[in-house]
């Protein structure tokens, strides 16, 4: 984090220390005066601000805050956190607190939260609902939380073509405001189909006279419900998008998606793939039960577990060289880290360029030998430099042939695994960042180990 | 990558296929048929698509689709691309065509633009721009990459307060287009003090003979040209902005900034993060030359190569023992790996914390706790396992104990500093993130041979 950076985020920062500190001095001294000013403080804060100190403080001051933050804006805040600080705060709600937190909310949002709701409250809740938002809910529900379908919003301004921008201007003053976002009006026909849209922006710089059908544009950036979102998030991304209509298969209009759903999927995606790299299945609550971190960390430490095992069993291989030359034990670390390292650094970057369609058949020819080149290089250069230090250190020549010859061996196997595996893992239709990291790490360590002691069995025993 | 991923970004996928079959075709067979066939397609692209197709494409490729790219849409594509590639497509242009391709831009994007321009072509630029032009880039210019001051544009409406709704509608229809992005208008007085902003939305649905004054809001999301970019765009993110006025000290109006610059900033900061991790200095482009991408790589892989070395010294110091008990050196990897997993893990989620603000002096206290207390239970359960192992492997009780002992004290290490390492590079004022892995690794390589070789010398010599 950069200088510039840590000032940036001091406003919010600034609220966290002062809250935390009237808390304190709440359970040392609960005034009424002291009281109210913590609410006050709360009470000024926006939802989305709540949810970052809510995310921020331990549970039981977490609970503290929750308890005084205005039941009228619980939805909103249950909303901001993530799932893990979500599931405590609703742990700490009853029955009546959750129906009334989330009687605001509109379909898609509280499609969002149901399932995280204790179920005992869901009849009561769909009970609650009038007919249209019931199968806004079930119709969110219905989609995979990576779909467009479950993230799209139901709040559209709809016109028709046949009217002149007089009488559109003069429709908009009837609502109290428009749906957020809002950026264009959706023009449909008398069978709800898309027929175009019509940009704000037009409708303010055209003549009143003008018809819609003339300003009007057909919408080339139209997405249908099972759309994945991640493609979406790219296409706002490319075509500077603020809201687009949602369709269904015969083109009728069903909702829409907007650019602040897009940035918390461009947010949440290049998060959960940096915890996946290492091995945590989800976002983690940091203030989270032992028990809790344990039980979203162990797989991928067992699966560490076991390829360490390996790695230590192809050592085991070679014990009676070890024996006869200790030195071998020494330096083997050092060919399985640079391997795993300079593996690392390609796999990255071919997960990338596949995470961005980049990559062709015709092309992928040529990456394998680039990286191979680069290792062959490095090898010869950095695996000469420590090759000379063995050498010296040991007073060994061949020893430092070999250790050179391994870690130039083991960087071309890193190589050619780097652009293997995601490649493989994406023909199987996997995700290739999943487990990238440890998969690369497993194969030169073992790879590493093995042609160095091997090399050293072959030429130095 | 998901089937429903991989389904989505298809079409874009197609089309880079296409054209990768149009480009082998002509070299084959270059009739003026398959010219205009590969021309028509490119003309029919986005410039955004183009410049995806142009990172896709190995360099003559590229280079061939480049020069057939319509000339008056050079400059936006050339502010699409990465840094590598845009690099790669200015050494292929005269300074006669570069001037040609950015002469239609703003300021703010010849500003981006202008540090990867040939200096030979600088002085001819900047005496093509009016004075007012010329005034924006270079003050563009004068902020960090990473300033609000650099991304900002001029591109703004701004309003009297003093005036009705009637009015501005009025002076909007003047306008053949407003700013992209437009959603709010900014009231300024005759000193050009930002006021307030006006919300499209409220333009639209209050009575025309509403006065401005009547309806515009105060804006509080009002940033400064040296604020840092990251915050800004979590302020985007949290309050679903879509532009916000930029002030100066004085609170004159100066710019504003927009949520497509805000998006390309939440990406490029997740991928920049991801790729320093493993010490890839910058977004590599994946044809980049061999020597450009030993140059991208070396500086890691050289820190690397230290940290290894030192681990392998800690080996050397227990030479004797490995010779006396052979065993030594093959389970030592299982120590050492199991602890960079893990403190890897801890310190993922760290700096992600550091990185939102979220930790106070006194929330560290009980991260820490928390932290040490996942790690004692992980090594005394998978060190246990670990340990019965290498008992029944090695017939040696002995032996079994003192790995369950290296591996708990190698995971309260990497605990200790999975919280430590982070929290010091923040209070130094370095990014916490960055080297953050290959710290940790160092710990817990050097930590985990030592540890584990010193309980077997204590306790099985």
């Amino acid at each position: 984090m950069s200088e510039a950076e840590a000032r940036g985020t001091h406003r919010l920062h600034e609220q966290l220390e002062a809250i935390t500190a009237l808390l304190a001095r709440l359970v040392e001294d609960p005034t009424p005066a002291h009281h109210a000013e913590l609410q006050q403080r709360l009470d000024e804060l926006h939802p989305a601000d709540i949810a970052f100190v809510l995310e921020a403080l331990p549970l039981d001051e977490r609970l503290a805050v929750w308890q005084r933050v205005k039941a009228d804006r619980d939805g909103e805040i249950l909303l901001e956190v993530s799932d893990a600080v979500r599931e405590s705060l609703i742990a700490d709600m009853d029955p009546r607190e959750i129906l009334a937190a989330v009687e605001p909310l509109d379909a898609d949002e509280l499609a969002d939260l149901v399932e995280d709701l204790p179920t005992e409250v869901l009849p009561e809740l769909m009970a609650s609902l009038d007919a249209q938002q019931r199968e806004r809910v079930q119709s969110a529900l219905s989609w995979e939380d990576d779909q467009v379908g479950a993230l799209m919003d139901f709040e559209m301004v709809t016109i028709r073509e046949d009217v002149s921008l007089e009488t559109v201007l003069r429709y908009l003053r009837r609502f109290d405001e428009l749906p957020a976002q809002t950026d264009k009006l959706f023009v449909i026909n008398q069978d709800n189909l898309l027929t175009g849209v019509l940009p704000l922006h037009w409708l303010l710089v055209n003549p009143p006279e003008t018809m819609v059908s003339a300003v009007m544009a057909p919408d080339v950036n139209t997405f249908h419900p099972g759309d994945d979102v991640y493609e979406v998030a790219q296409a706002f991304e490319r075509y500077d998008l603020v809201t687009a209509p949602v369709v269904d298969d015969a083109g009728r209009l069903i909702g829409r998606i907007t650019v602040d759903a897009m940035v918390d999927v461009i947010r949440e995606e290049s998060e959960s793939e940096a915890l996946s790299r290492v091995g945590l299945r989800e976002e983690e609550d940091i203030f989270a039960s032992v028990w809790a971190s344990l039980r979203n960390r162990w797989s991928w430490l067992a699966i560490n577990l076991v390829t360490a095992f390996i790695a230590s069993r192809v050592i085991g291989l070679f014990e009676g060289a070890i024996e006869k030359l200790v030195a071998l034990a020494t330096l083997m670390p050092i060919v399985a880290g640079i391997g795993g390292n300079s593996g690392n650094q390609t796999i990255t970057m071919i997960v990338r360029a596949l995470a961005l369609n980049q990559i062709t058949p015709d092309s992928a020819k040529r990456l394998w030998r680039k990286e191979l080149a680069v290792s062959l290089f490095n090898g010869l250069v950095w695996g000469g430099v420590i090759g000379v230090v063995a050498w010296l250190l040991y007073e060994n020549v061949a020893l430092g042939v070999v250790m050179t010859a391994a870690m130039t061996l083991n960087l071309l196997l890193a190589a050619f695994c780097g652009v293997g595996i995601p490649m493989l893992m994406m023909k199987a239709g996997r995700d290739p960042a999943l487990g990238s990291s440890v998969l690369i790490t497993a194969m030169t360590d073992s790879g590493g180990f093995f042609i160095f002691l091997g090399l050293a069995t072959l030429f130095l025993m």
